[in-house]
């Protein structure tokens, strides 16, 4: 009786729990199946080269779990089968983020190789070992030690105004969207205006929470607020900082028009700052909350400067709103374990080190675009540019034919497409590969295709 | 000039990093302010026992970031006061899962002192080393990884029948609620039937997601299938495994005639299975969801089993309504670092022991107050235990005074309170206070005390 084991060499783990948790693994997914036979103590502690008393805990702690079968003198077995699906049945379902292609330079995620990974778990672990409180249900506002801190954070980089009372810690921007859409309605406000383009998922979040789209239509300046005075809607979706897609920031007239316009409909600006940290030519424009924050919402998010998969965003609430949307909230959102961590990386400076190394790289490959005679479009931030094209869709089909992902304005218009483009998102290719793909894209591009025709 | 600076004394921190961020905490936290000298970097190596070159790399550091000014031939200061308010301004408002008591047995939440926080800071970190792409938007649904182990799981402990595609994974079970209530209003669903008493918080959200609310009464069988039929609802909240908060368990005879109402109603069973894994006596009755998984709907969590914190929970869908849940999520909700360490924490077998040492430990301090003479009532089972009392609000009061918190079924009634009794929350109290706490209980039960009067 052979039977072959990978050892998890996690030297944390005690041998028997080891050698346990490799026969278990091997019945879970089938190598072993009821009723095969193990090997002995003995034969198995040689194989492994353990001490025999290793192997004789693990086989007590399996029959105590009802994995195996031991009998004083008999062969021990297999007791059942694994109860996971064999691996072969259903194989992992491809991620919406992986594309088939080689090179990928779709918008909207930053290079997650980028990731802090060490920094991070450390930081966690830190967590872990803070009071035991902290793992429980807590406020659903979020932790007040992160909410502290972010308010600090938040009026030092972009100039929003706002105590920790009135920081509500969310699951990402989309969540916060969602409570908001809600609130708002319920707070008989069913109409939304919203940027044309903007982003998809968006507009679906709010059709969800039961609100009505008005689309805005944006140009070089940004939103046109004459056109936002003429809708229905006393609050708006807007992107001041740097338009998505399109790439513009909101001028400085249009701000004080735009919050003139709140004011005037009683309503409410929702800003969203998705990238408002990366700026590369100059400082980064304040946020447009710190022209009014009673009639600015302002949202953030870690998603496009540590990585989506934190979901951990938040909102800076106007006073008024500040107990209707948080009453909403049946339990905080974002794991606390995770809040305390990011908490940790702000105070420390680990999270500006780890902006201003990524708006470097960023940077970088945004001017290695320029340098190669792409005509960029949109200000000169961000993690996206927008190139001009004479036919996206035909310009995408062709990339595609060339294993590189690209993605164009098409499914960010409300209606009509008023504009051919693709949207440049740089910093998706890790850093590894990323120059490779840039120089890919602009083999791709014959000058004929990035006029617009 | 003499600065006290407290290091850092992580070792994985360049000597660098660690004075630097010491000088940086010390000004954010107003400790330091503008322009106040630092001093001399051969002063400074000295006293911290570190190089001068080590201090002189910190102070660039820091004037690069334009905490402090550094000049030649002039002493170096602090450029700018912190950020962040003052430390004193605004204390951390106390936690609502914070009792002022020195005891603590409120239902809800399990011990936190029991949670594995070095196993899953280790599961976290080998989720990080998983590819990057892991780090992105990922499926709404959920990372497949711990959908199909879940699967899995909740086949072999609950008798549960739903495959990965059936699985959604959420940030826990109040938040999949929400979106089921909306879900379900959409569906032109709009009533619900919910057990009287219920927890509170699900009250709320439901109402937030628009449904009317229809109390059903319970008694010593679990939930009143006649009451409930004759409500307008088609769908119901229920808790069979473990009533909440009084503790029975639905009979066999009632489950079957539970689901032939969803079936003749065309229905569903929201099944709320929160401490599912817990039963002290025997092998936990099966879900409900075996029953029909057509009709039920059926949610867990690990809000009991590792803590509240980790902010996951799941359902299992029936097949009519995973498109339509599903399609209302914009991104997964649960961080995916948090997901893939779960699933780690499952195939190793690491959760099922976390549970059988978890369940050994309630079980005997639920024994430890059975013993001592205390009549609860409910089946031998999960975080909690019912003991009935003549007057809850007077009993509550007493042991307040005595520095105990008590919590009665008050909260829970829809209406009318038709019963007065003490939920004893024995699993929320840390280990090494949990008997002097449950001891502390039954010194202040006077007979008198613990019969309805």
């Amino acid at each position: 009786m052979d039977l072959h084991l990978d050892l998890d060499q996690d030297a944390s783990l005690p041998l028997n729990t080891a050698v346990a948790d490799a026969i278990r693994h091997a019945i879970r997914t089938g190598r072993l199946r009821a009723p095969d036979p193990l090997p002995s103590t003995r034969a198995l502690a040689a194989q492994l080269a353990v001490a025999r008393g290793t192997v004789t805990e693990a086989y007590a702690q399996l029959a105590a779990e009802g994995w195996i079968i031991t009998r004083q003198g008999a062969t021990t077995r297999v007791a059942r089968d694994g109860d996971g699906p064999p691996a072969t049945v259903e194989p992992p379902a491809p991620s919406r983020t992986t594309a088939p292609a080689c090179w990928d330079l779709r918008p909207g995620v930053p290079d997650t190789t980028l990731f802090p990974a060490r920094t991070w778990a450390t930081a966690v672990r830190a967590a872990t070992r803070s009071d035991p409180e902290v793992l429980g249900y807590g406020e659903p506002q979020g932790r007040p030690e992160l909410r502290r801190v972010l308010a600090g954070y938040l009026n030092r980089t972009r100039g929003v105004t706002a105590g920790p009372d009135r920081i509500l810690i969310t699951s990402g921007f989309a969540d916060a969207l969602a409570l908001l859409a809600t609130t708002l309605r319920e707070l008989g406000l069913r109409h939304i205006a919203m940027e044309d383009p903007c982003l998809d998922v968006h507009r679906r979040v709010v059709t969800h929470a039961g609100l009505t789209i008005h689309p805005v239509p944006v140009d070089a300046h940004g939103l046109d607020i004459t056109a936002l005075a003429a809708t229905p809607a006393r609050v708006v979706l807007a992107t001041p900082a740097h338009q998505f897609p399109l790439g513009a920031t909101l001028g400085p007239a249009r701000r004080r028009k735009l919050v003139a316009w709140a004011r005037r409909v009683d309503g409410y600006i929702i800003e969203d700052d998705y990238d408002g940290e990366y700026r590369f030519d100059r400082k980064p424009v304040s946020a447009l909350q710190a022209l009014d924050p009673s009639r600015v919402i302002y949202g953030g998010t870690t998603s496009k400067t540590l990585a989506p998969a934190m979901r951990l965003g938040w909102l800076a609430l106007p006073p008024r709103l500040s107990r209707p949307v948080t009453d909403r909230v049946a339990h905080q959102q974002a794991p606390p374990l995770d809040q305390l961590a990011l908490s940790h990386l702000i105070l420390s400076g680990h999270y500006d080190r780890h902006i201003r190394r990524t708006r470097t790289e960023y940077r970088r490959r945004r001017d290695h675009l320029i340098a190669a005679g792409l005509p960029l479009t949109g200000i000169a931030a961000g993690l996206h540019a927008l190139l001009p094209v004479a036919d996206e869709e035909q310009m995408i089909a062709h990339a595609r034919t060339r294993s590189l992902a690209l993605m164009g304005l098409g499914p960010f218009w409300h209606g009509r497409p008023r504009g051919q483009g693709l949207i440049i998102g740089y910093s998706r290719p890790p850093v590894t590969t990323a120059y490779e793909a840039l120089d890919h894209l602009v083999a791709l591009m014959a000058p004929a295709d990035v006029r617009p025709g």
